[in-house]
């Protein structure tokens, strides 16, 4: 089972690390980070590259494809290379897979057609210019698309996935060896749980943040 | 405000990305990969490496240091190149941390003395030896040492550290932008609550998993 996870310039590290770290300890699985060109990729704040160890062209029928979110998403709306390499994987893929706003690329390259699909909270109502249906979910399953909300639901969004893959007990010793018991200090992790000055803040700097 | 990630071969990905995406969002904050020479770092299962962009000894006065875990660990118990620029680091940090068997090396350096620490579940036993008393508990904080439990708990552990370094707002904030409202789709994230045979199962393999 080849896993193909999607970098590029300015994607946001934990959107890709995430569902690195469950899925690569499926049985069978290889995971093969993929970039229009094979080399170090930057991640949204410039501190930290990940290495792409093939390019997209070296990758053409992968199993699971996982696209991550993140500032240079809006970049790449129209970016032949990227979108025609998508809709081939996805023509052969078993699952094709998101976190946060690279719902919006699958979006783009028109695999959300008619498909319910999530995205971070702050990008979720680009969903239906793209024609799919936003919700406000951490993670959806339509058929073989599965979306993850913002950055950290790529987490659940994988957990998830690997127990439609390999069953629910191989799912729960994934998420006990990667101790998955999450106690967050605070509770502030989406927009109806956060002050509002800060869900208002945040939503005055998403032009910055998610562009 | 300096924060320094140290990458060794064979470390875990999550361990280091996610205080890597809560720390870099505080204000002022400047985060570092280092390891022993810069260049590609890879992890545990091989799949994926990051790029540390410096070598430990062009780092020197790191504000906060973060030592993620994994298999790589085992193999950097006496090995002093590390252990003295953790040492060397700790006398002028504002906090120094780690997560899973992170703690491990914190312990090998002399560092955590006396101190209340955590690790990895599977590890946790291994901290009285070198002078720390174990817990249960997914983050720890004592004085400026900062332990979280496996993998995971390292995004507990970095928002637990935001609201010390830069207030309660400023972290509530960073884990709406990281959209961190966890929801597993399993409640098997640790020992007590995972099914007996699927913790049987992971110890048995520990010595693999951890060595």
């Amino acid at each position: 089972m080849q896993i193909a996870v999607v970098l590029y310039d300015r994607f946001t590290a934990l959107d890709a690390v995430g569902p690195y770290e469950i899925l690569q300890r499926l049985p069978d699985a290889r995971v093969v980070f993929v970039a229009e060109q094979a080399g170090p990729v930057r991640t949204d704040a410039g501190a930290l590259a990940l290495v792409a160890d093939q390019a997209l062209a070296e990758v053409t029928v992968p199993d699971v494809v996982v696209v991550p979110g993140g500032p240079g998403q809006s970049a790449l709306m129209d970016h032949a290379p990227l979108l025609d390499w998508l809709r081939a994987a996805d023509a052969t893929s078993t699952w094709t897979t998101s976190v946060c706003t690279g719902s919006l690329l699958l979006g783009a390259a028109g695999l959300l057609q008619g498909r319910r699909a999530t995205s971070h909270w702050l990008a979720l109502d680009q969903l239906p210019a793209l024609g799919a249906e936003p919700t406000g979910e951490r993670v959806v399953v339509d058929g073989k698309y599965v979306t993850g909300a913002g950055v950290s639901a790529g987490i659940d969004m994988a957990l998830t996935l690997a127990g439609r893959i390999a069953g629910d007990d191989v799912a729960r010793s994934v998420q006990l060896g990667t101790e998955y018991d999450p106690r967050p200090p605070y509770d502030a992790g989406s927009p109806d749980k956060a002050p509002a000055h800060l869900v208002d803040a945040l939503r005055a700097r998403s032009r910055f943040l998610l562009t």
